[in-house]
């Protein structure tokens, strides 16, 4: 039997589950969480949906959203999902310790991030999926149970959010396709992504305009880089979770082949510490990069944490980029 | 036989045509214009593709972009379409001479925006279709030609392009569907959202810097407005085409029900001129307000010019339209 026959075979057998996804979530960890949730529920079965963080405004106009809690009240469960998240720990400690009491029942983690072999009983890992609703989607069809406008809601959430809007390289066809049905099943694109799209906090539009200014241009129009200082959230109140997505902005300007986002973090015991993020456009690898500095992620889109002054550390990010661009084109 | 059918006959009986859309191009303007071009050459057609205005430099991926030309060189024609265009005044004054003095041959007007009926032979009018693409895919389709990755390429870009990368409410199943089957004719969705929507001016975003911080908030945060004035445009070297979409960020903030964006635009006979941008997202038909200050548009969207100075004209579009959402709530 496939792990995924086994799963439905488990669901059929239990009748109390848990269903868990990554701290600091978005729209693929809260929207796989409801719709897998809403249709076990479908099925007669009680299922308790856990999150160590609360659930981002942007996510609340989902149906049910509110029911996701931060108790794991109510073991012992048949089963536990893990969803959009490779293993128990990115769920959180008090999670990683009920899973490991046993008290979960079997745990079945269905995913789509990269990820070594996890530990669990069972898995659906498909790193091809735009997201990991698409996943459950593939699921909750085997399943047969309905796709309500709730459920459909849900998993179109999972696919906007991951695709930013089907602009990344992970939509494809059978995106679209999936996008098609989930909309016939009642989901609505335009108040969808407005609730994801256009429900900014104002502080994060100030904490921009302070932002922009310090755009640089550099390596001929070729790099560009912008950076926020504990200044710019102190004048603003804006937090850290608002400037997600800002290294789009130079990474948008036409001819940039790399952007770079240098983010100043609270003062650690060997004084001035800065996140940087790397995103490219173009042939260069920034996850090499990201590792010369002692940290990592993907071709397109990595970080790494550099202690320093704002000057030496940029000059130091910046030139790595500018060499990694030169030997590109030798 | 309808519109269609006669369309088709047209086509088949005849060897030259030229295809036209309206100044200031966009991606439903451009991807039309190619995507029926291409499908005409397929069947051996001499086909002229002209736009008054050049093909903005976001939009010359398109494969046969560069053969859109300003010149109406090579009449007559057989018969002449105009897309994404409700008449042929929108093409230009040069266009209109043209087509009234019969060289074009017969007229087909293709279109999705709402407009009167308007003066061709022949039309295929559908304000529900999602983008002018849509109504030249099924065209295509008909026609049997195949669809190739060029014309894929263009015929997503209208569909991206129109409805802000499927954001908007103009999004459906069928667009959805539309979108799946492009993508398998050769499309490729990110490289196409990179092209169209990571390809900006850098002066756009020097602009946005100074503009942001000119943002406000009234009416209780149902309310955001920005301002651009003449030297921004001066200081940054941005020209009025890098302010499009710039209406989206006060519109994107949470709570925000009407957007508005106040822009100085070249000092007139009568002193100071100023072009507002409404937007909305809540209930208010802000159409109903730019019609009093003599301008129009959409519920969503509309706009007026207004002559006086900024605080003046600031104030009366704002009362109107606090005074618009307290009537809602009443």
């Amino acid at each position: 039997m496939s792990d995924s026959q086994q799963i439905i075979a488990l669901i059929g057998r239990g009748g109390r589950f848990c269903i868990a996804s990554h701290e600091n979530p978005d729209g693929d960890a809260i929207g796989s969480t409801l719709a897998l949730g809403l249709a076990l529920r479908q099925l007669g079965k009680e299922v308790l949906l856990y999150n160590r963080d609360s659930v981002p405004d942007y996510l609340r106009f989902l149906a049910q959203s509110s029911e996701i809690t931060n108790s794991l009240a109510g073991a012992p469960f048949d089963a536990t999902f893990i969803v959009d998240c490779p293993h128990a720990g990115r769920v959180g400690v008090e999670f990683e310790r009920f899973v490991k009491s046993g008290v979960g029942g079997a745990t079945v983690i269905i995913d789509h991030h990269e990820s070594s072999r996890p530990a669990s009983d069972f898995r659906i890992l498909d790193t091809a999926a735009s997201s990991t609703g698409m996943l459950i989607y593939s699921l909750i069809k085997t399943l047969g149970t309905q796709i309500t406008p709730d459920i459909a809601a849900s998993l179109y959430t999972t696919i906007s959010g991951d695709t930013g809007s089907f602009k990344y390289s992970n939509t494809y066809a059978e995106t679209f396709r999936a996008a098609a049905e989930l909309v016939e099943a009642g989901a609505d694109p335009s108040q969808i992504s407005e609730a994801v799209y256009e429900n900014e906090p104002l502080s994060r539009l100030k904490l921009l305009g302070l932002v922009l200014p310090t755009l640089e241009i550099s390596c001929g129009g070729r790099v560009s880089s912008i950076v926020i200082t504990q200044g710019m959230f102190r004048e603003t109140g804006a937090t850290r979770e608002d400037t997600e997505g800002f290294v789009n902005f130079p990474r948008s300007i036409r001819g940039v082949e790399v952007a770079a986002l240098f983010r100043e973090e609270e003062p650690g015991e060997n004084g001035d510490r800065w996140k940087i993020s790397l995103r490219a456009k173009g042939a260069l690898n920034v996850a090499g990069i990201a590792e010369t500095f002692g940290g990592g992620g993907h071709k397109n889109a990595a970080g790494c944490t550099i202690s320093g002054g704002l000057a030496h550390v940029k000059s130091a990010v910046l030139r790595a980029v500018e060499e990694g661009i030169s030997k590109e084109v030798a």
